[in-house]
């Protein structure tokens, strides 16, 4: 993946139309890298490529996977594209705002993807709890639907505004690198692990809102390896003591 | 016509269905005036409609005129958007740029006009020469080719953010407010005090640095009260398992 842009990765989208639609305004906005996480239709359908209209390339270099996790593995930052305010502890960008914080991160050689939703429903909330933050775009709110090709249309037009406008000043960079998802969310998982027999684990309900809850805190905290591990050294600590 | 919005002008559009998603973007925009030159087909037929997506008030408040002249009579501050590069000596707007002007315009109580092109070629140059001024949206210059209402959608978002004051990015929480530092730093300490023979304490300069690793985490992290008990629970759980 270019270093120098952000990935869109769309999350269960529904028509091949609308991925196509979806690669063109990625091309408009000279965004190249997309994934797709199960896809419903084909891609590379007939239909996903006519609707791409000269933009075949962005189709047929795209990477589909089987989960979002997978698909944000080796990234560092991800935004998450909600219309709907969302039950969650979570920073929220204005699009314009969400762009220019994807061009520092991209400065400073961070790996950053925009997520989005599936048409009908957007994202779901254990997709949303995965990202850093959530970006939105302000529109009318008695009437702010967009299709999928027009909301990455929009972010991926404020992305590119920050490309061809004055440089945001780089962030002072730290001696380990941010910490790539695939490595939070395994630390998550093997907190998670441990807390087997917790009382709110009983409790179905209760667990999925922590597992939600915990993932936030350590996306949110935007950790480096260094500090993973000590965490993870904090972890082991506490519960062979 | 409202004194504090521009309408839309689309001069020969060929698509019903362009038009009723053109209306669907302004709406999105909070854009409520449309006005059709010699549209090619019926704004108010079953495809216009279908497509405009709930904004079905908007086509059928539309008019049509039979000429751009007409149809920008009584503005005072009309722009063009174009894609290409025109011979004309006309000043030239970025899509943010150019809806500042309008905002500007309006609030001197000018009424102004966007002005589109048909699908398939854009504006004539003597519908361009008509207009104040061009604007241009800025994008992939290898591929900025838009459909009607992903150019509408563009231009009328970036109008539409002149209408709302700048939002600072927020922390969006429910039901919980964020911590204060000093039960951030309780909590920091409580878990200080459970690593009391964890073998990074026994060294003084080690656990210096393993202290301020971990208040950077927590600090960072934003936590509301209610994750900081979600992490005291945890924490509890883990050292009398």
């Amino acid at each position: 993946m270019s270093d120098n842009i952000p990935c869109v990765i769309l999350v269960e989208p529904q028509l091949a139309e609308n991925v196509g639609m979806a690669a063109r305004a990625m091309k408009n906005c000279a965004l190249k890298e997309l994934r797709l996480v199960n896809p419903r239709e084909d891609h590379l359908s007939a239909k996903a490529l006519s609707a791409s209209s000269n933009s075949e390339e962005v189709l047929r270099q795209a990477k589909v996977y089987n989960s979002t996790t997978a698909a944000i593995a080796d990234l560092q930052y991800v935004l998450a594209t909600t219309a709907r305010h969302r039950d969650q502890t979570k920073k929220v960008f204005n699009a314009d705002a969400g762009a220019a914080e994807i061009a520092v991160r991209l400065s400073n050689n961070e790996k950053c993807g925009l997520m989005f939703g599936p048409e009908r429903t957007g994202l779901r909330n254990e997709d949303v709890c995965l990202a850093d933050a959530v970006i939105n775009v302000p529109l009318n709110p008695e009437h702010c639907s967009l299709n999928l090709s027009q909301a990455v249309l929009l972010v991926g037009y404020e992305f590119y505004k920050t490309q061809i406008m004055p440089q945001p000043p780089k962030l002072v960079t730290n001696h380990t690198r941010v910490a790539d998802k695939e490595k939070v969310l395994s630390f998550c998982r093997h907190l998670e692990n441990r807390l087997e027999n917790f009382a709110n684990y009983k409790d179905e309900h209760k667990k999925e809102k922590l597992v939600i809850n915990l993932r936030n805190i350590f996306t949110r905290s935007e950790m480096t390896e260094q500090e993973l591990n000590t965490l993870y050294g904090i972890i082991n600590y506490l519960t062979t003591k």
